[in-house]
């Protein structure tokens, strides 16, 4: 039997997904403005045959304020097409808050980035989570949970009906006669709670017909909002057991909808070394970094409790067990698990958090980092991961240049792309224009 | 004295400005969809040194019909980003319709563009036209008129404080210490009639500082607002007396102001020749290629009659006097003035009106076109134009292979660049973060 496919993205953000990256000597942060910076991150992504280059967004700085790290930088649509031809092969996922966009302007930059990527574009939709990004967009503060779902919904079927609108086997170009045949082009004549939308799409429908649509949700109705529409979806897991609970509910869900199972992210933090003990050093590294007053009072919110005269090098104390704790669960079960698992001194634990703050950290050696891998793709945590390198580029190097290969050598990844659309890399899909006459599909 | 300095932007659009450049046989229309297509007329419009590159948008399909032509294809901010990244030292300038826009989203992408160009964006707001465009954002028809400039003018507002709200040298990026100096980073807290912008932007100032903005306006309210705000403005003269009637009121307008006179450049459509009659054989051939019945039908519409059966090869029947013509008065205005200057046949005023519709138009050899540019520039009519070439790649070709070489060799226009900033080829401004420490203001 042919082993399960892995799907790896690259989840590039700012310095790297550390919260002291951009501390460290070596880190990049003077060049996180620079366009060449972003597509070397692809070109190295695509050198290991990654599925595709993820990136995140939101609509407001850094939430923890701009004195304690970069935040956000440039817009992710036009860094991505940069990105798009700087590389030949690599999908380019851009997110997009279906909380703030109008979806005529969304479904449009997304068909555009596909044309001009040549049918490597993925959307991931989010709902967005703070007032802050509220009232730069004319709002006083978010709206409620179900609200934002509600919208996102809609929105999802609303660019979906754009992207079909104005269909790319309508363009005759006859010289003598029509540009296009437009008994194929349809309005969508849209009128729903959050949007009127008459459309049709004012560009045709791009080489993959619709760009590839991600997804994370956590909460339930996030769950049925990504079962119901998602290609693929991104989650967090600190451990196996907490990845095949949510890929197994996800999945029953999709089947209750009458869809397939689709491929189910995680995201990971790779500290790859040729010994374990060389990864450690480069995960402490990080931590040494790290402002601790800062990281104990994140901490302090997490647990409920002051942390600042905690000991950073023993362990911490006794917490109470989860039914116990009144406060936001999430991050604290999320403690408790990494507490559980790693036995960690107090700085340790701040690192684990400062990486990914609840995602999966493999740390070791590419054999282990690969064991791991197969590990929780075997046992159905995972169809692949998005990859979170804690410093860029260096973790991202490692992870191409020493556990890529060990995968290849497993026959577990793809040594050549097979396809150049991000359908192809993930659905082994036939891009949809390609399957037509393509004259438009193909980029130069 | 120096003679004034000429600007020459390229206007791409589709296929090429005439009506019928799709139908051409040498037409690039099958191109429309491929990046590497817009990436080279970018890089020959460099080639010609040219100021920067410009793209026109509008929010819905081709309003007279996708069978009668492309309309718009690529989404202006990505197709222009792809553009940078092909470039070196051209400008890129995208329509933003203030109407359809939210102040934040644009803000950050014309921003960010700024960033991967390393200085060369520009954004010429428009406030849009058309009740489809309007539908498919939210509204049943185009606001009114006032209500459309009086959003603009606030837009414009607002995008500017945006992009002032994170400056570039808050970027202290102390590895021991801050990121930033918040200090230094203000929000905006706008609360408008139209838009409720907390700020600050997520992304620093950009080398520019603020792209460059452009606008077009020949409603009194829009010469208002491009008088108030434009720092360059796009114009329609068919002549030079048009032309000259447009610079002076503005002028006078801007200067009512406060403000120093902007740039102003007339749209020119140009047919080029190595003798007059081979400029007009190219201007024949396209205008063959018009579908006649419809371009009778829009006549029609402009002169409010019944023009089905004029006969194509004689000159019009004469037509009333501009004060007796009780339909929309500018198009009406424009056939009369073409009638008079140039005599044409019913056949040869479709054609005019087919490529570039009342745009100046300049037809002959390169020196012939070189002298109808020094008079324009030197008369007061124009500071540059902004160049309309009716078929792509061909006219453009024509125009920077034959034309750009004469008006070089009379000293009229640059021979290499001597800034890489748009900012830099319109004003001779130095980059706004070049001045300070630079480290994010230069693309790699």
């Amino acid at each position: 039997m042919t082993p399960k496919e892995i799907h790896l993205n690259l989840f590039a953000f700012g310095a790297g997904h550390h919260a002291a990256a951009w501390r460290a000597v070596e880190g990049s942060v003077e060049k996180l403005g620079l366009i060449s910076w972003w597509e070397e991150l692809a070109r190295t992504a695509e050198r290991g045959k990654l599925d595709a280059v993820f990136l995140a967004d939101g609509q407001a700085i850094n939430p923890v304020g701009l004195e304690n790290g970069p935040g956000w930088f440039l817009e992710p649509v036009t860094a991505l097409t940069a990105m798009a031809r700087a590389t030949d092969n690599i999908g380019l996922i851009s997110t997009i808050s279906s909380t703030f966009w109008q979806p005529f302007h969304a479904a449009r930059m997304m068909a555009s980035l596909d044309h001009i990527s040549g049918g490597r574009a993925g959307i991931n939709v989010v709902t967005s989570m703070t007032d802050a990004e509220a009232r730069n967009h004319g709002m006083d503060a978010l709206p409620g949970h179900d609200v934002r779902y509600a919208r996102a919904a809609e929105f999802i079927e609303t660019i979906t009906a754009l992207w079909d609108s104005w269909p790319a086997e309508s363009l005759v170009m006859d010289r003598a006669g029509k540009f296009a045949d437009a008994s194929l082009i349809e309005s969508i004549d849209h009128d729903g709670e959050f949007f009127q939308v008459a459309g049709p799409l004012n560009i045709p429908s791009p080489p993959q017909g619709r760009p590839v649509l991600f997804q994370a949700g956590s909460s339930p109705q996030g769950r049925e909002i990504a079962a119901k529409y998602a290609e693929a979806i991104y989650s967090v897991a600190w451990d196996l057991e907490q990845a095949q609970d949510y890929r197994s509910d996800i999945h029953a869900r999709a089947t209750a909808q009458g869809r397939e199972p689709m491929p189910v992210l995680p995201g990971l933090v790779t500290f790859v070394g040729t010994t374990v003990e060389e990864a450690r050093a480069k995960q402490q590294a990080l931590n040494a970094l790290l402002p601790v007053k800062d990281s104990l009072n994140q901490l302090g919110f997490f647990v409920g409790q002051d942390c600042s005269t905690w000991d950073l090098d023993a362990p911490p104390p006794p917490l109470p067990p989860l039914e116990e704790f009144s406060g936001p669960k999430g991050r604290y079960e999320t403690v408790l698990r990494i507490i559980e698992s790693k036995s960690p001194t107090v700085r340790e634990l701040l690192g684990y958090l400062a990486a990914g703050g609840g995602h999966a950290t493999f740390i070791g050696t590419p054999e282990s980092i690969a064991d791991d891998i197969e590990c929780w793709i075997d046992e159905g945590g995972a169809d692949g991961f998005n990859l979170m390198p804690p410093i860029l580029p260096h973790s991202l190097d490692d992870f191409v240049d020493l556990v890529v290969p060990e995968l290849q050598r497993r026959g577990r990844f793809r040594t050549e792309y097979s396809h150049t659309t991000l359908r192809g890399h993930l659905f082994n899909q036939v891009a949809y224009l390609t399957q037509q006459s393509g004259a438009l599909s193909t980029t130069g």
